[in-house]
């Protein structure tokens, strides 16, 4: 049982929209991620999602609206709803989900992540 | 489905041990709460535990060792584990756990919370 620091696990990597694993829980992962640019429209099937704001600004675009988040907000995307994360500018992001969820949901394209590694 | 602001939260309340829910997902509760003081020597059955600190200093004592986590710092608690929250000072935690767990676990006192509410 050790403390986790969030900026000291940022530290340690640099490449975007590639989440690392910091812990476990009840079946749920909690994860970092640096994300900038456009990602790609997907859903979730089975699994709600939860984007906490650690640094910088997020955008969240749905199909019928678009939330910002800026440092210290959250939202839970419930499973089925299609979205899109938007980085204007680099984003340090929690995530919490259950294991196994995959970043891109119903998509697959090159920054999709299936295996996920403990940072 | 609505953004939350951490510090907005933070700021409807003022006791402490007394967590208050963000939101639910896959079965788990987002609490947060405000903490001051020493709590309960206690464990949860079966429920592991994720504390975040996001403004202040908590202890988290252990039978064996204590461990400080300052702002931006996270510990899981597995379940089974016995353990007291304490507080030099207030602090501002996230908690993240299934849903139904009591904030005293196996232990039962004036602090006990055993239905949560929404905020």
């Amino acid at each position: 049982m050790e403390k986790i620091n969030l900026q000291e696990k940022f530290g340690k990597f640099s490449d975007h929209w590639h989440p690392r694993l910091l812990g476990e829980l009840n079946g749920q992962h909690v994860k970092i991620a640096k994300l900038q640019g456009e990602f790609v429209w997907h859903h979730h099937e089975e699994e709600d999602e939860l984007f906490l704001v650690i640094e910088g600004t997020l955008e969240i675009a749905f199909k019928d609206k678009s939330i910002r988040l800026e440092e210290g907000e959250m939202l839970i995307v419930p499973k089925g709803v299609v979205h899109k994360p938007i980085a204007h500018k680099e984003v340090k992001v929690l995530l919490f989900e259950p294991a196994g969820t995959v970043n891109t949901g119903d998509q697959t394209e090159e920054r999709t992540r299936d295996r996920i590694e403990k940072i």
